[in-house]
């Protein structure tokens, strides 16, 4: 069925599908561009893409499938622009990590039968570092593929057996698919995604203030703050754009997490501190 | 020069010295005592140790060296009883993760021509579960083992030689020594080892109970969820004592965290966000 991809973004994520489907068999071409040149030679180095198109917007008219693989407000823009120059036989689908604001465009811009199909997808895996030279043919094992699909969607004969058979290289990749409604995936993430990177974020930045000066210091932490900072690594320029689509979700958990802490500090010789350590316990029983 | 060491309590870490001593060539006699006989007879079974001592007071008696691998308060408790029990050829040292209270004790009990020799230590290592059959001969491989000694400290020629030895077991252990003041060292494990433990803890009860009923959403999360809240795991008898006798510095490092995860809420849409990521990633450049 698909026979050639285009993947606009060949950062971390777009460079490891490339890589993926390749591993996976697929025998097509991918197409790859990128908005600076060096991450799309790399990702082309490294087998990730067949070629390197000079316009973004001619590849995926010549493509059954694009996949955007740029931050969020990138994937928008790429959106409204796509939906003019392809037809209902052609898919787009992305990996934004935000997917209520990219829904709703699909919404309006897509899904007729006259018009391109829009597929919103969201891989839940990643490195806290980006770049093409990083992706990863198994990047995807393991994890879960968000969709987020509106189920109001009309769409071609064609354009049905393209939404169902890129559904299909996703599970060849090796994640396991799953369906949301947009806006609880919104809340969902907000809570298992981007909470703990803004906590990350935010002890990190403390921990460099406090402790920074003394980099031998970080030994001392160990294993444990090794992990519960490795998150501080990641690049404002894809936060950014989550943290503005996804604003007041992040705000409420990142509000109840203050007030957890604070009952935590305000327990710290008290015998409610063993009901915290327990409801945490149960979060991680096996 | 040390060829008698007990280990009081066989829990994780006791049975991980065991083990380590071994592996690094100890060729002496280990006994063992354990509060609880099942943890004894792990140890025991595991070969950290080579037999169980039905009281600890006269196994600490007929050694060179006894190692306090008990949680904070009975470690006190031992230092009071071990104390008048012992002699100045004879050392006791211990692994609690709050030092000067220990410290301060050491001091006031040990550490005159006429008493036994005590050297307070911390090695930064372990696991989110305790329990022997985890216990684990690689455990200090690379970590740091910090050491609070009283620089005041009057020790007979032998006791000193005792020190230095168990030392040089250290290192061969795995571990890299490194030397503090007991003030400095609670202040700073309270930075970059108990703010990230209850900072795990908050987040994993919060999480409980906000996504704990959904559990196929914490495969949504991926490795960064399961990084930010392993030490979720943590059990309240190993952390209450830390607690309680580190609740200062602990408090206030838990206090700026509310205020910079409040800071950060209020500029998930201004460019003060950057700032917060660039200080974070400070941290945890290479």
């Amino acid at each position: 069925m698909i026979s050639r991809i285009t993947i606009l973004g060949t950062g971390l994520l777009g460079t490891s599908v490339g890589l993926a489907l390749r591993a996976a068999g697929f025998e097509g071409t991918i197409a790859g561009w990128n908005r600076g040149a060096e991450q799309g030679q790399v990702a082309l180095e490294m087998g990730a893409v067949d070629s390197l198109a000079a316009d973004p917007l001619d590849a995926a008219r010549a493509s059954d499938v694009t996949l955007l693989a740029v931050p969020i407000y990138a994937t928008l823009d790429f959106m409204e622009k796509l939906a003019v120059v392809l037809g209902p036989e052609q898919l787009v689908t992305d990996v934004g990590s935000t997917k209520q604001i990219i829904t709703i465009t699909g919404t309006r811009l897509y899904n007729t039968t006259e018009r391109a199909a829009f597929l919103p997808g969201h891989p839940m895996a990643g490195k806290e570092r980006g770049g093409a030279a990083l992706g990863d043919a198994n990047l995807f094992r393991g994890a879960v593929w968000l969709f987020t699909d509106d189920p109001t969607a009309q769409r071609s004969p064609q354009a049905v057996a393209l939404v169902q058979d890129w559904r299909e290289w996703v599970t060849k990749m090796g994640a396991k698919t799953l369906d949301l409604d947009a806006a609880r995936h919104d809340e969902l993430v907000a809570w298992v995604s981007h909470l703990p990177q803004f906590v990350a974020t935010a002890l990190s930045a403390l921990l460099e203030e406090q402790v920074g000066d003394a980099p031998e210091l970080k030994d001392v932490g160990g294993r444990a703050l090794r992990e519960m900072t490795r998150l501080g690594a990641s690049p404002y320029s894809m936060w950014r754009d989550i943290a503005h689509t996804n604003t007041e979700p992040v705000e409420r958990a990142l509000l109840l997490l203050e007030q957890r802490l604070a009952y935590l500090r305000e327990n710290l010789r008290t015998p409610e501190l063993r009901d915290e350590f327990e409801q945490a316990n149960k979060f991680r029983r096996e």
